[in-house]
């Protein structure tokens, strides 16, 4: 479907994995945390962690008809999922967790994969508006599937900049782009972007001017 | 996989495009009025008008492996959510909302995605039973995942009429269609039957006998 | 795509299909458990059924790209659905509910469908640990998606044995494989050890140590 030249698809393609499994890695952290808050079983953690971090790529290769899915293609994932929930477990027993640990995680994810889905729904040649759009959805997917079943209301749905971290960091990817930037440097500095915007809602308190129905 | 005659792709594919664009406006609207009650800021209120838009369609396309999914082919869905969106948003800082907006926004939605996802698993050639089902689900899809992540208990789940309404209306639309009727009537038929069963449900009070299980 | 020979193709495809019929038929008679404790209307009762019977076979399908998903090829599976509705509904008029009816229904589906999902995404020919991770998810999905819609805290996270039943049971089933056991033997076992563990787990309190994150 897609054909650019054979190098760029040696190199979206390296990124891409790598953004991938970086990505994964963070949302499993994010996932274990909340299973230990939940105090589920061992296997329960695992669970968990790998549907908060392969939900958002999941969701976005099954609506952009990319199969097989990419954690079916490459064991690695599973791998470094299991590797970072144990991780977790372990270093939970022995060291305090660092104030804010899930949200961090949490942010790190969204960040790589909403930066990752928009690349790829912009590889697909899809117009701007859906590009922002599935990428936003990639990015925010695992972390309402984990907060869904952690019978928490999702992140995604508190008062502070979380999807519009995702949307800002897109749009503005999209315009250094169409500005003439290189690809690799939009790409970056669209992540930083979402993640500052994240942790300043988390550390500073900022937020957007919200949408209330007046009374009466 | 399907080659009706070319009149037939042009009528059916228009009338689908207009319904998919005028079920997406009133989602749009029900989950824009969603976010108002739980105070999300703007660009959360696109988010979840979004997912409450196109999320009973585009579950309707990966089952039925539609690609592209109907939103990602044509921008023009996402800007009827963004305007439907703001409209709501701007609306409501002028004017009182109408006594139920919710519900008949919802309504309109859950009629329009139910018939819509009948008549394309009709066109699929799907047995009866597993069109009604596909219906309902088209119907219903986008409402629950909007009271899912707004942490309501869905309104499919609440005693008055809902997804039996949908049932109601696909069957009907397959009865009328086997009668000899022309499909278009059939279709706008079907769409009033869900609609009134729905307004009659919140409005009149209607439901259906209550499966209880005996206490003791 | 996969390519066995002629019998291999017939007998894994007729198991399979009377195994998603079975695991289709408890899950069915767990929703309409479920959706009797909501008091749901009967065609509530329906839509709550079949969601909880076919939740996790359509989303093995989906994410394999196996189309059409399973139920919309043969309606004798919503057949089988409406038939185990129905038939719980007029069951419960006149006798009592077995205690812990709809935990050992569920338990039969989680391990009817983890195993079959499990031998899919065998004969596609991912690897092991990704094996497990599909037998899982397809043994869970239906569930989630029943408590989730019926506002329950998942079975999954509770603190007794689930997804590490699927998981021990596949395991097992992979290990005898290896060992050269015939497949439906190991098959069995592996459904036989899912249903004993989630068995043990209800009436004997067996649980994994739980992961707690240390307070302080």
């Amino acid at each position: 479907m897609l054909r650019p030249a054979r190098r760029g698809i040696n190199g979206i393609t390296m990124l891409l994995y790598f953004l991938d499994l970086a990505g994964v890695a963070v949302f499993a952290v994010s996932g274990a945390l909340a299973a230990g808050r939940l105090g589920l079983d061992l296997l329960g953690v695992l669970v968990l962690a790998s549907l908060t971090a392969i939900g958002g790529g999941t969701l976005r290769d099954v609506l952009m008809n990319r199969h097989p899915v990419f954690w079916m293609a490459r064991p690695t994932y599973l791998l470094v999922i299991c590797a970072a929930a144990l991780g977790t477990v372990l270093y939970v027993q022995v060291l305090p967790i660092p104030a804010h640990a899930l949200l961090i995680a949490d942010a790190l994810g969204l960040a790589l994969f909403a930066l990752s889905g928009a690349q790829l729904a912009e590889a697909a040649r899809l117009s701007p508006i859906i590009v922002v759009l599935m990428g936003t959805m990639t990015g925010v997917a695992g972390g309402v599937m984990r907060d869904i079943c952690s019978n928490q209301i999702p992140l995604l749905l508190r008062q502070d900049i979380y999807a519009s971290a995702a949307i800002a960091g897109i749009a503005l990817y999209l315009v250094l782009k169409a500005l003439g930037l290189r690809e690799a440097w939009a790409f970056w500095i669209g992540v930083l972007v979402v993640v500052t915007l994240r942790l300043s809602a988390i550390f500073l308190g900022w937020s957007l001017p919200v949408f209330q129905i007046p009374k009466g």
